[in-house]
């Protein structure tokens, strides 16, 4: 690469440019290195001890290496934000500004790790071979249904707490939101009719954990309609959805779905109608988490709802990741450098669903700089590591 | 990985151990967040126009994300110090301990990356894949003869600088070091004869930059003895040896070759018999840099070299990379992310020889902790950037 004039249509000028000038991060010894002496510990000679005392007990790397601090953030483009598949380069400040929240939320030291694409396999290969200088994986932005995959392998092969974050973070706090927003209105999750709107990493994500937390009516819609076993064209991830959703066997699109629904959960984009708000329930919950475009307007949503929860940080009841990954990874490092089970999931969405003192419709979630968040959820998923 | 008791021999209560307790390195944000617009602007929404920017244009990757100031030091362990293969995890202190210098002396964040081991090929296309997070590739104790296939071929598939240290960092230190013997001793490079003890990654790397440098007469022996068109048993890169080095035709072990000879340079380990020293030309230069065990060592030396130097800070002439790598990359990725040319090689070496104001049998290189050194190399370095 060398230096040339940029060739961007962007105003290098504007706020969100000067505040990311340099980047966002840097690597600090935590050690002086000051003189000879200095250097004669933390480097050679001395550091050839620490070598062998690791090579023959590799577990003592979690104590003399920053290791069992720092977490990968890995991903290779191909869905980030909004914005589709830019590439490792271009989703470099998202992974950066996610790193910013690890270290400044939970104290953890995230890298960014921006591969270049390739198939499953060539991900897995690749992630696995750089997985002895992390305690844990945050996967991140990496399409669907590639994600599944690559996630399900990644667990299977490593012995570090692996984590999707587009999955488990939002499905975590959707979980959060939604048992603050029964307490609200006095409902059982077990009782309510569910519909999920998208069949993509959070839609996965999120029906799986609403089940586990009790969830019992479920249906999940992609863009042809409700998913079931009547539907024929549906990859592995969404057969899975058919298996497990949709007991009565309801077709049709997604207004047929919302029909007397109590909840929705959009995490597809695009726009429900008027008329299809209209038809849910009375009093509906509705978690429009499209970004920055809701599937639901906030303000048509309060016409019908008891509950209306966004992605967005200028409404109330932002459903935002930042509540969970930062507390998600310092409870498993804690505990040891473990896998996140099912269990410790279901901890994390009661922890941040209590941090809330007194839920109210405005407020089923804490705001993300509220204080004690993160070591809250750190506290419960560690509590809950086996 | 659980925690459980330390199986380890060694006392975890040392120095060294307590130097290393919770590892070297942390990830800090360079930018504060502090409250919601803090948040939009460093994350989403502002995040995305940066992420567009890039992805317009690559390179404002350099001047919006960390990258540009950001060297992964890759290692898969299997040539650590005088250790051994002692794997990835054990390999981490040193990689950390690097990571502290860079920092320290040229304020260039370093991640370390320790590699499973593998076929070149998969090493060549992780590191590739890895790339796009990184202005620069380290590559560190990787052992021979695949760390001279696997640099050639990164070289080939990056635009960013890749630079295997125990060859180039050696071989510049080291040369740096000649140039002030010379200095000393009223010698010229082109006029003397040269013996390389050993043809792995430094030796290979030492002759061939001596070699630019002006050197005309180099032998090199392994463990077999001298490197020549006589020999039958080598592999690629001592064929390269033998077809560039001993135009005389020479034959034996390094006694025969070190008859006569103004310089030995010891990058192999083992030992040298007085009577080999002793036959030498009169006033040579012994550069024992085995460490912690010098080939010579240099009480012995002293009988009847001019100018003596090891690879231990305890002696004077202590030839350590650190005068070279951190500026070699700073002056790279100051220059805009360039691959590190031969001539950009050779600069270092001057540079590091002139920050000696007066060069002494006792000081032919500065001091590590001597002020301004990475400076100067990196403004050389950059200069001859093309």
């Amino acid at each position: 690469m060398s230096v040339t004039e940029p060739t961007t249509t962007h105003d290098l000028t504007a706020p969100q440019f000067v505040a990311h000038e340099g980047g966002k991060l840097e690597v600090r010894a935590t050690k002086a290195l000051r003189d000879q002496h200095d250097l004669s510990l933390l480097y050679t000679p001395g550091v050839a001890d620490v070598c062998l005392a690791i090579q023959e007990d590799p577990d003592l790397s979690r104590r003399f290496t920053a290791r069992n601090n720092t977490v990968a953030i890995v991903t290779d483009g191909t869905a980030v934000l909004g914005l589709g598949d830019i590439g490792p380069a271009a989703a470099m400040p998202v992974m950066e500004g996610k790193a910013v929240l690890f270290k400044t939320f939970a104290g953890v030291d995230a890298i960014p790790m921006c591969l270049e694409s390739g198939s499953v396999d060539e991900l897995v290969d690749s992630i696995v071979r750089i997985a002895p200088s992390f305690g844990g994986i945050n996967l991140e932005d990496i399409s669907a249904p590639r994600c599944f995959d690559l996630e399900r392998r990644l667990r299977e092969r490593l012995d570090i707490p692996v984590f999707h974050d587009d999955q488990h973070g939002t499905a975590i706090v959707v979980l959060a939101g939604l048992i603050n927003a029964c307490r609200v209105t006095d409902r059982q999750i077990s009782s309510l009719k569910i519909v999920v709107g998208g069949a993509g990493a959070a839609g996965v994500a999120v029906t799986q954990l609403l089940q586990l937390a009790g969830a019992t009516d479920v249906l999940v819609c992609d863009s042809r309609g409700i998913i079931g076993s009547h539907r024929n064209d549906l990859v592995a991830h969404k057969e899975m959805l058919a298996a497990t959703t949709n007991a009565s066997g309801r077709t049709g699109g997604l207004g047929d779905a919302l029909v007397d629904a109590d909840v929705y959960i959009g995490v597809s984009g695009g726009s429900v109608p008027e008329e299809q708000v209209a038809a849910m329930a009375e009093g509906p919950m509705i978690f429009a988490l499209a970004n920055p475009t809701p599937e639901v307007h906030p303000d048509l949503a309060h016409k019908y709802a008891s509950v209306v929860a966004t992605g967005r940080s200028d409404y109330p009841n932002q459903i935002n990741n930042v509540l969970a990954f930062p507390g998600i990874f310092r409870g498993a490092l804690d505990a040891g450098g473990v896998q996140i089970s099912d269990e410790m999931k279901l901890a994390a969405a009661r922890a941040i669903a209590d941090m809330v003192a007194e839920p109210t419709a405005e407020q089923i979630v804490p705001p993300v700089f509220q204080d004690g968040v993160a070591e809250a959820v750190a506290a419960a998923v560690a509590a809950h590591a086996v």
